[in-house]
């Protein structure tokens, strides 16, 4: 799989796009984004923790084939895909916690044209003790009504830079259920109904086989999820993904058995559910794609420093 | 080097430190100082950047064995032991920024005992543009005092659960050269300096033995580098540590040529280096550990949910 590098033409390229108007501006949104997220949370009560890079036990994600990964002193250490089960013990020290988690995801090149995806990237990851699905959701709408609101108050030059009209959206966001509009529009569901907003979206209960183990299953409804995403408007795809957690041992074994994955890979974490993990619901949002909706750009990676685009050299 | 890692007393002595009051107020405290930090430095016109988790060049760091890379598309990337080379590249773009790196640094298991020690941690790292190590300095002053005068004034209620008399330091701080202090005291003057002393207090102008190359040699002094360490008082060790940097191709050259490290490693900064890249000046300020110091605890890891401590698995 290794591939001819031009490293010349490639530093060109990067030392061009390093010195253009458009990261330049992209990068006064996306600080403010760190700044005014941040701000909102900590009013919120949430207190900011530490990301964590590498550990013996990471989210599995569903269908994925790449493996990051160290060794150090006989053990392995993956390297972080999504913080979900740290910041599920995290629950154990405070009861509203967030971070911004930079996650390794190494994706198949043939996701290199898709403009939403790279292998490394940060979300603003979140959870909270005992908290339901609605109010998690709530939560969701009001961090994005304040952000988007406060971006587009401080950064209105960077917004006339871009000529971006960017709408701030009103509560409640529009819901939809995600079995309809997997019925009605299949695989592709994500991008139409994106594409048919002019605000946020939300998608709520997932099928199980359309999500990691860690989601909670309706009790009464076999085979759904009390989860979400939120889906950007103008076809901009994903914003956020989240939902309530499975929290008894009982319940994660039969989850994680109804899957292919290995209970080996979990062991660390199954032995912290066993003495006890409270209920608790949360989300993650992509730092990149929320910059970029912002700025109303192309590509995720036009809003990123050093883009580290599927199968690509970076630097 | 494998170890036999007694799974269930090491998550009960976790479960049992994650729900200690000493985690949960020296938790509030990191996260006020993350707070007041951004705030600092966006009020002084820093943009804040993502970190850099993989790349294929990153920090050598001198006599440092662990190797941390994973391997994608027939490329090698190496996990990010300092953003150095990516903080002078992003001034390309911007011309003060700043972020929260995690770093990896794959220890050895002797350093697990210092107290000072994790194999992942994280810096506040910023860089300027066109900076003298003078402005720099005066900045990271500026720096602690608002931050340790802030989180004083927030976190009263954790500083008195930590029975903390934490002392705000006034301007200026307290200068020493390397060449005295370790002609004086030897390899152990990091430790002796800083229990002399009940303010922070700066070593300045290390020998070019004692630091990696990019830290900028005095043009009519070779043999020393415009560069600082900051340590903490009372025996709490090294707050920060930056310095100028060389920024012609030539000089760079030269000084990698003068350690043992493979100019191979260096390909790309050293292709970004010859189209031109802006002096600057920086430092990075180890997260932990002035978490720790602000609470005046025994180690590190006291003040980490989940501690990296060299050469132990952890979650």
């Amino acid at each position: 799989m290794s591939q001819e590098i031009n490293i010349p033409e490639l530093v060109d390229e990067r030392y061009q796009k390093l010195q253009s108007d458009v990261l330049y501006h992209a990068m006064i949104v996306q600080s403010e984004v760190l700044r005014v997220s941040g701000e909102f949370l900590h009013q919120r009560g949430f207190i900011q923790i530490m990301p964590v890079i590498i550990s013996p036990v990471t989210d599995p994600l569903r269908h994925f084939t790449g493996r990051a990964q160290v060794e150090y002193y006989g053990q392995v250490y993956q390297l972080t895909k999504s913080m979900i089960f740290h910041k599920r013990i995290a629950l154990l020290a405070h009861e509203r916690i967030f971070a911004f988690s930079p996650n390794i995801r190494l994706e198949s090149a043939d996701r290199a044209g898709t403009g939403r995806h790279l292998f490394e990237f940060s979300q603003l990851d979140l959870e909270v003790k005992g908290a339901s699905r609605d109010e998690i959701m709530d939560l969701g709408e009001d961090l994005f009504i304040y952000t988007l609101g406060q971006v587009k108050e401080r950064c209105a030059g960077q917004l006339g830079f871009f000529n971006r009209d960017l709408r701030v959206p009103a509560r409640p966001f529009a819901r939809v259920a995600y079995k309809d509009v997997f019925g009605q529009y299949g695989e592709d569901f994500e991008n139409i109904v994106s594409q048919q907003h002019a605000e946020p979206v939300w998608v709520v209960d997932m099928c199980v086989e359309a999500r990691e183990f860690y989601d909670r299953e309706y009790p009464d409804r076999p085979g759904f999820l009390v989860d979400m995403d939120l889906l950007y408007p103008e076809g901009f795809g994903e914003a956020l993904s989240g939902g309530e957690r499975e929290y008894t041992l009982e319940n994660i074994l039969r989850r994680i058995k109804m899957t292919k994955v290995d209970l080996d890979n979990f062991k660390l974490y199954l032995e912290v559910s066993a003495r006890g993990l409270p209920p608790s619901a949360g989300f993650g949002v992509g730092l990149e794609r929320l910059t970029r909706f912002i700025c109303g750009l192309p590509r995720v990676e036009d809003a990123v420093l050093f883009p580290k685009v599927p199968g690509k050299l970076s630097l």
